[in-house]
């Protein structure tokens, strides 16, 4: 009781997967909002689009033709951030001129033929071939890149240019800034506590409650201790796991129900479909493949930038880019809101 | 000519003020955009509006009446994410679960009694006084407060729900996330090279000119060699200087000029009142007023979304936050482009 009035006044929270601080405010929920409202997100995308380059049959930008595909569907990237054969820009320069060579793939990844549908409505089958497909490209271009990074972007409010179900894998002969923040903080926390950081957290979250989301056997969805965006979550299985393609087919059923869970939370929050950025988090490829990484421990990131509604979103802007993210709502409010949801979709509720 | 032809491709730059790196993939501006597109500002804004609560002799949410101001007004934001006299929540915690109190203020300030004018529209004399009070601030907070950020959140594309020339200053009793890091590397620096880090890269910029936006014989702005946003720039004095209050009546004469050039230029690039957060970093206040602080040098960012035009906006999404900033024009291009604009601005040309 008394920790939960000290937490109703702002204070500073430790991110110790990224060695930051968030400030909480949580009284600043009552201020009045006049400012930018966002377009709500479309609600009735046809199923398929001519126009729409990612379904079934359609040309795409550069004159390629997709399959006329019936489950997830791989394709490059036609206009990549990341390409394979960029030149050095060489070595030996001043301390404030650096650059180094960067080159990897960009991989698109539709989930389904349907435009109008999204993970939180596909079939648990469905969604088991997704994560297989993700297991599949973790281990292929693993091999050749250190790093490769799943992420879906979600929602026009999330810079996502098309409606239909899909994610982005990008891959790379670098090591990213924040995986590699993130592997600092648990190799530094392992080497002093003698355990992965997230298996520790996941076991004192399971415990404590209060912040979980969903929770089934093998996973864990919280909103983390440290959680900036409002209603921010952290993914994880109980379990000690490298990388993704580790999953055992039960595992990967598992996450398949937890992923529809916690979709469906999202979407039934403001009754809309929720928008986001997610991304997996595992240990290192490449050539870490034969180094020691008992330090990791997998997991995905959830940033939804919603606040209040369906249309007013949390800006991280002025303060939060100068100085510090800061939140205005606790992440055991937010846990709270989203765990007391319905756990049947709104879309097909019976009214 | 060989250096140029290596950065047409993609490539990672140093950021040494973060430690951090950037990928710049300048091939990437040729994809087309079907995305989300903003709304454009509003163009209109009356000079008073009876309803806005930052217009001189109106109410404000709290009841308060604000003075009949005929230059700069400061108050105490009504909504404050930084209180004085929060409770502190205790230490002796588990490592992944620690909290730290946090105590400040956070003052709001007009920059001129009338709506309908931004800083590059203002009279140099009314920037005088506009900078003259952030260095009042800066004393004045300063005794008290470890960081007093100045910030400016401009548009409503930049969560600004207010379209009244106007900053915002939080003051904390801690060093926030950004201003730590930036601590860390400048020592750092002055550590190894016996020179503060941006007293040595104005130098080398000013020689460089190819990143040079605008320049005074006091004050250089500079897109940054390290450039995150499209249009991101970096403004600070050639002498070293540690604090805004520093800045000697020259200087800050100076620094009214070069504002008003970079920000018209900035309102020239697409015709529109340009939309961006900035804010000042300063050597360290309150306690370590004291102590030493060579290594700091004084500079402000600017930070502004736009990439293609008044609509389309820069998504910071999915690899950017769980993987790497990325941007796809280079800053030598940016700089070209807002040097080459015109100095007088749009809405005071004659056509
Ligand atoms: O200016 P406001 O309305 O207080 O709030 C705005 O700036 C703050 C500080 O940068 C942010 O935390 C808010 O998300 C943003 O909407
Ligand atoms: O999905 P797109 O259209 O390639 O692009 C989107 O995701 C990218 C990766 O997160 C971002 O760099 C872009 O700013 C965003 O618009």
């Amino acid at each position: 009781a008394l920790i939960e009035n000290v937490f109703d006044h702002q204070h500073l929270r430790y991110n110790p997967l990224r060695d930051t601080w968030v400030l909480v405010s949580a009284h600043r929920m009552k201020r009045p909002w006049a400012g930018q409202v966002e377009k709500p997100p479309e609600e009735h995308t046809p199923r398929y689009d001519p126009r729409n380059p990612l379904c079934p049959g359609n040309t795409r930008a550069n004159g390629e033709v997709n399959s006329d595909y019936d489950s997830t569907f791989l394709f490059e990237n036609d206009f990549p951030a990341l390409q394979p054969d960029a030149p050095d820009p060489g070595s030996d320069q001043h301390p404030l001129f650096q650059s180094k060579v960067a080159r990897g793939v960009c991989k698109v990844m539709c989930f389904h033929p349907w435009s109008d549908v999204t993970l939180s409505l596909m079939k648990k089958q469905e969604v088991v071939k997704v994560i297989d497909k993700w297991a599949e490209l973790i281990e292929e271009l693993g091999t050749t890149y250190l790093w490769v990074q799943i992420f879906e972007n979600k929602g026009a409010m999330m810079g996502c240019s098309n409606p239909h179900p899909h994610c982005q894998v990008w891959a790379s002969n670098f090591l990213p800034n924040e995986p590699a923040l993130s592997d600092r903080c648990q190799r530094a926390y392992y080497q002093k506590h003698g355990e992965p950081l997230l298996l520790q957290y996941a076991k004192q979250e399971a415990e404590k409650k209060e912040r979980v989301v969903v929770e089934t056997s093998d996973w864990l969805a919280v909103v983390p201790y440290w959680a900036t965006w409002p209603y921010q979550t952290l993914l994880l299985p109980r379990r000690h796991v490298l990388r993704i393609n580790d999953l055992t087919t039960e595992e990967r059923e598992g996450l398949a129900d937890i992923m529809k869970q916690l979709l469906t939370k999202y979407d039934n929050l403001f009754e809309i479909s929720f928008p986001y950025s997610m991304g997996w988090h595992g240990a290192p490829t490449g050539p870490h493949l034969n180094k020691d990484n008992s330090h990791w421990q997998l997991h995905a990131h959830y940033y939804p930038p919603l606040l209040r509604s369906a249309t007013v979103k949390k800006f991280m802007v002025g303060y939060e880019m100068l100085a510090q993210d800061q939140r205005d709502l606790t992440p055991e409010q937010a846990a709270e809101k989203l765990r007391n949801l319905p756990e049947e979709h709104y879309k097909t509720r019976e009214n």
